[in-house]
């Protein structure tokens, strides 16, 4: 039987108890599927730095391009100032490891309360794909006169056609194989981003002619955040840079019901990904016992699914809706949940 | 008795149909509070474009310069490629003018249907100023190889102290004079946008000094999206640069009810501004008198209050609150109002 093997970062704050449950539910359908998963533990993250100074050695980076994947916890302390961490460690793995594709799906599981009126499970299910090396998280930019009155403060957005091109034909291809509306939609700001935009609608136009039996779409950036909120149930795929990808995914993860449940994946289709819980660190929930683990489940099914363990992540998949549909958890916030990380965690393992 | 000069762009589409009712307002107003309004009409827009070829010659917008204030209907038309009217008309004016303040009063109107759950009035009900004059929205950056597989597009958020302090003491001013919880909330994206975001949090510092009685806070934008939506409540006052702007104002507008109801305006304290509802010109309502227009009331009323008659705009927010109350309208959508356009406007005018 086949072996994976597995870098575990279990980061910071709740970012241990919540691997902790994901790791009990990836062992269990191994098991069940008849595979191996070998699990070597990095220790990265606000602690590690504050102890030692140090934040993410090169050679780690070399070594994590060794594994099939990465799955993490949560960076991020709070006696570190923000930015250190997400730079250091976060983005960075990001770049080096071209972990070019940001994968969010969206999915409103049965039982799990939205903020949204009258929106319902099938209202709410789609994927966003958000370019995850390029634009404004390059990094460019520089200050003219810096700490004076005429200060100029740059920021630059870099966008190649390579690395939009990659990305939209990914999107393409997994619009492709989605069962539903089989639509995929381009979110941008072309009437402001005269260049930035301009080269993803271009070369979203140019691949989508490879693709005529989709429907290809386009939504300007604010109007997409209206839509989200108002009608949901429009999208299929989205396919968006960067930086407007950090903020509808976001937006996205509230309405399916928060961080509790929302779990992404930094995608290297040639190379090594990593999974986590869209959620942080939670430092006042940490110990407790009370944080949601199943944003960190549904990032272990991703996982599978993208090693090609297929079967064992949909019955990752099957489980979690069996355990939202017994209406044993009573709420996906830390806390409020009426069991404890580990019983939910237990429950779910149980359903498998 | 005093007379201000208006300039009146009705612009496209169902524009000219919600300007009118808006002019019946506040000539209504102006009666009552004894002062006159001379209004001179602008034909600018899609239809004029497509007539003439011209967008927005110099001589007018040196012209607008004389006026007190600008009072917008839409603009925006089907047949005209999307961004030359964006850029040429609305974008250049608010650069032209110098309008450096994009003002969003964000309020859930009692009776108006929000798309949250559990959100009342009182949950709802915040300002975010909106810097309008710099960021991406500059224009600057440029391609590189354009059309070939290595093409690189550039986009440059060029951001400066002057412009970011004045927007930033224009929002600390503007909380001072609320009544509500008096706390300044900083939108940016610190952690990735290491020059921008950085100006922004260090003129925000600097600035809150002086107003140690307020409360100053931060948030990611990506933050901001995901608690507009699950809590509105905790925002008062919200500052952001140009782009982020853009996009929660969009999603503020959703929650307190929609385009029906969300006005704004471009602002030069020191100059002539402009103000506008938030929807675009709807053409496939044109004509059809069943577009909203309480939008363009609410943007009447800040244009009141903005040239100094508080009185007179305090009459409209009342009279439109007393008919929202009235139960009479009975969605903020086009065509589902129960009313027309025109009924609409007679009832707000009847109840001031
Ligand atoms: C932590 C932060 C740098 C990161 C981002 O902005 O990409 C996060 O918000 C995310 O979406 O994964
Ligand atoms: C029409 C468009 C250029 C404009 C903007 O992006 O600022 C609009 O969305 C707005 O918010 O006023």
């Amino acid at each position: 039987s086949k072996t994976y093997k597995i870098a575990i970062l279990p980061g910071d704050g709740t970012g241990p108890e919540v691997i902790r449950e994901g790791i009990k539910i990836i062992e269990t359908v191994a098991k069940k599927n008849d595979f191996k998963l070998d699990f070597t533990d990095y220790d990265l993250g606000g602690k590690r730095y504050l102890k030692t100074g140090e934040i993410l050695p090169d050679s780690v980076t070399e070594e994590f391009k060794k594994f099939d994947a990465m799955y993490l916890g949560a960076i991020g302390h709070p006696d570190v100032k923000p930015g250190i961490l997400e730079r250091g460690i976060l983005l960075k793995l990001r770049f080096e490891l071209d972990q070019y594709i940001n994968l969010r799906p969206v999915k409103l599981y049965p039982n799990v309360e939205t903020p949204l009126k009258d929106k319902k499970p099938e209202d709410i299910d789609m994927i966003i794909v958000r370019e995850n090396t390029e634009g404004l998280y390059t990094g460019a930019g520089g200050f003219l006169k810096k700490d004076t009155p005429q200060e100029v403060a740059i920021q630059e957005s870099i966008n190649t056609r390579f690395g939009v091109e990659r990305c939209i034909r990914y999107a393409f291809k997994l619009t492709q194989n989605r069962a539903k509306n089989n639509k995929l939609t381009l979110c941008g700001k072309t009437n402001v981003l005269t260049y930035a935009s301009d080269l993803w609608q271009r070369t979203f136009n140019a691949v989508a002619k490879e693709y005529l039996q989709l429907t290809s779409d386009y939504v300007n950036v604010d109007a997409a955040c209206m839509w989200f909120v108002k009608n949901p149930e429009w999208f299929d795929v989205v396919v968006t840079d960067n930086l407007f990808g950090d903020i509808i995914t976001d937006l996205a993860a509230i309405i399916q019901g928060g961080m509790g449940i929302a779990a992404g994946g930094n995608i290297n289709p040639e190379g090594v990904s990593m999974f986590e819980p869209m959620g942080g660190s939670a430092p006042k929930y940490t110990g407790l016992n009370i944080i949601n683990p199943i944003a960190t489940i549904n990032a272990g099914a991703m996982m599978l699914e993208t090693i090609g363990e297929s079967k064992a992540a949909k019955d990752i998949d099957n489980a979690v809706i069996k355990a939202l549909g017994s209406g044993k958890i009573k709420s996906m916030s830390a806390g409020k949940m009426g069991l404890s990380t580990t019983e939910v965690g237990d429950l779910i393992a149980s359903l498998i």
